[in-house]
């Protein structure tokens, strides 16, 4: 058979490497399709005389279009039989990604476990983002639960990784250059690191409303092919009826809306933990509300301090009052929790 | 509070500035998203080959990409608490802008009128966009309707501008080069300067059906945070019930549709006054009209002259017999009335 | 009248040659938008790296954008008044384009033929793409069939031009510099020019449904104005009371969907002939499958063979079972049918 049916959970050994197909040159095209579907204001992302006073050769493009580049690659190979995608950890930015950047994709099975009744089982992997010059630009863990093909396959051997419950200081300034002069009335607010403190809780106070054709724009720009978000008719008779928004649509929308608040959080250092609590679909609004968790000095950078954020986002429910986890769960509008590591001037 | 509030009428006066935020680089791709999101075909600014015969390095970007970006900037600081956007004057494109640059947006009050209410003002400005050199690329003035956080405000100083009725033609051959060769037929229409008389009607004959994701990502690549355009859910509850799309989006439709007609009306060089008659939404086509009000030679210039002319947009209502004026207000179908310059080869 | 009404069956004569407005200037964010629009994943169009690697200077850009671009500025010179597109023929790829390169296009009459009740007539132009430096990149031939102006009007001459069936292998190669090192595992497949057979069919599985944002952005990119795609008031009147998506996204979005079965075809060489057999709305889901209708050899080429393809591509139905002519038709789900050339490494 010549199409692709994807790997089922069974298909998986530990330590097994996938190097993922069709690298990608991005550019400064990217970057403004980035703006168009997300509206994202950091100024270190959207002015190239800005970047270079705060220490880019040029506009550095968003984290978070590296992240959705790099983990599109790893879905035709990893999570094209997946159920459901289950969790982030251990994510860092590890160089500066420019316009003129090609980014590839490899993937490593780092852990292995069955569901008990043996239809299904959770595939940990790392996936790793490289240039053109063989350097990685972001690393991370994610963990889907894969159907198996044949339930009584058996899986040669199980492990689960040991994951951290967040990325340590000192590997945080990696992909940020020494910042030199930065203008804070340019960035958008007076605020800087030291402003923020442990605990603070921020309503971002916005909302954007998802169309069916945004969503679909930026999954295809990430070539990321998983079928739920683009064919209505086989979701017609699926679990929701509808397509799903990727869920990385989500987090780069709630990093938008969160300007409202933390306009000089620059650059999202590291990724450490992150959970699709809810789907989203197109018709829905999105709202946004973060927690700064810890306030941490980088070792050997004066320039910078780290800001670790909690942001929950939710739909078609303002988040004044922070709609938060609630008894066993979470509040029903809430549909994303991550947890991540952002720059700010000191 | 960390978030921005937006400033109240209250809160300005006569003589202030105020550097906005985000400054940003326009390239090849937003000229490009530009042309996917209107359609435009004016050959000055869709093809290197023929700017560079026309007098320019390469294509400039167009006119009115320009302003919605330096308009964008204004938002956050002008009109966050804006109940209506009521007029423009004194619209004046400087020097041509080329993929590359970095654009940053001042605005000065010039004028504060409370509205006898007292629940309101009208906050005049006169915004300026400059490149990364610091030169100005583009001015004019607006006028917004702004809500009072507290009625019983004291405004310090009230004062009216006085706003030229249009701008003079030897202003208008500022952003635009000496032409040399332009080839008309290239250009898409046989007429030139000298064809066109004013009091000339002309129905631009097709229509364009605006979708929610079409505006929306105009206006977020514009950076423009205006939540009437973005928040269906918080609409929902409001006036219209349901998103409004940016005045701008609208200028830029009826810009796009005008080719037909005015082909070789290569640039937008001022902007005498426009009126956003009535709200458009996803859903309405839009259709436009044009009259010529003036054909005035540019003192100095034996290359272009210059036309000024009065666009008519209107929805869900073809053209072909000149909706306008009814009464004291419009036709029900009129949403912009647009009056500027725009410069044609002789 | 300065608008244009475009031209009418009695305005064309054999022979004529027509230059078409508009040139434009193509960029990487033409292909950024491209694979934003249909998810396209062939390696050669989205690596600059790969593409280096495969012969390229850089990533050439999408052939089938290349014939969009080309195509839309035909539109308001000889379809504007058209019925119905009614095929392709000797469409030749002849040169790489990469980004930067301007496209212009001009058409030549190269038949006509009245219809039989004299309101329309069948033409046939010869329309040829080129580059800033005047060389050719793409020529191909369509025909369409033209409401005329006046039934009475006597039609000159007439001639049905003589077209071939399909494109000769030794011409396939012009738009494809010698490729050198291919990584295949990068490319997306195993599976080489030596592993497919004529007769083969391959079902594309995946399935997408398509916006009224998404083609409209679409068609304004390639400046084709055909207001079937962009006026729902005139069409809420019409034929089929909504807007009609562009012949040629169904042609990219099977192209693009193709990937999955057809990875390493990273080039199309040649348009054989092609049906637009029913119409696509927004709101559709597009599937597609494709048979291998011939394997050639390329006269002096070791390094890529070709395969002569034929892609049809249905609506809301998907093509495990390859939905196909039917009686004197087709299976109402199909929408078209595309026979075309492309390049596989070997």
């Amino acid at each position: 058979m010549k199409t692709n049916p994807g790997r089922f959970f069974e298909d998986l050994r530990l330590g097994q490497t996938i190097r993922h197909a069709t690298p990608r040159t991005l550019t400064a095209a990217d970057a403004a399709l980035y703006t168009a579907l997300y509206g994202s204001r950091f100024a270190v992302q959207s002015s190239d005389a800005f970047a270079q006073n705060a220490g880019h050769p040029r506009s550095p493009l968003d984290d978070w279009l590296v992240f959705h580049v790099v983990f599109g690659k790893t879905v035709p190979d990893v999570s094209l039989n997946a159920v459901a995608n289950l969790g982030y950890a251990d994510g860092r930015f590890l160089k500066p990604v420019y316009p003129g950047a090609t980014l590839s994709s490899v993937s490593e099975v780092i852990g292995l476990r069955e569901s008990s009744n043996r239809q299904t089982g959770v595939v940990y992997v790392r996936s790793t983002g490289f240039d053109e010059t063989g350097e990685p630009v972001l690393a991370y863990c994610r963990w889907v639960l894969v159907r198996k093909r044949d339930a009584t396959a058996v899986v040669a051997e199980e492990r689960t990784p040991d994951l951290p419950a967040a990325v340590e200081p000192a590997a945080l300034g990696a992909a940020c250059p020494p910042i030199g002069a930065y203008d804070a009335e340019l960035g958008g607010s007076p605020h800087l690191w030291g402003d923020y403190r442990a605990g603070e809780r921020i309503d971002h106070v916005d909302g954007v409303t998802v169309e069916e054709a945004e969503h679909q724009l930026a999954t295809r720009l990430y070539q990321n092919t998983a079928k739920v978000h683009f064919d209505a008719h086989a979701a017609a008779g699926g679990r929701f009826g509808k397509r799903l928004v990727y869920g990385g649509h989500v987090i780069s929308l709630a990093r938008a809306l969160s300007f409202n608040g933390l306009a000089n959080a620059f650059h999202v250092a590291a990724i450490n933990g992150g959970r699709h609590v809810a789907p989203l679909f197109a018709g829905d609004t999105v709202y946004a509300w973060s927690e700064v968790l810890r306030t941490a000095e980088i070792p050997g950078r004066s320039d910078v301090g780290a800001l670790r954020i909690r942001t929950v986002a939710t739909k078609n429910r303002p988040c004044a009052d922070f709609p938060d986890r609630a008894g066993d769960g979470y509040d029903p509008s809430v549909i994303l929790d991550l947890d991540y590591w952002a720059l700010m001037p000191r």
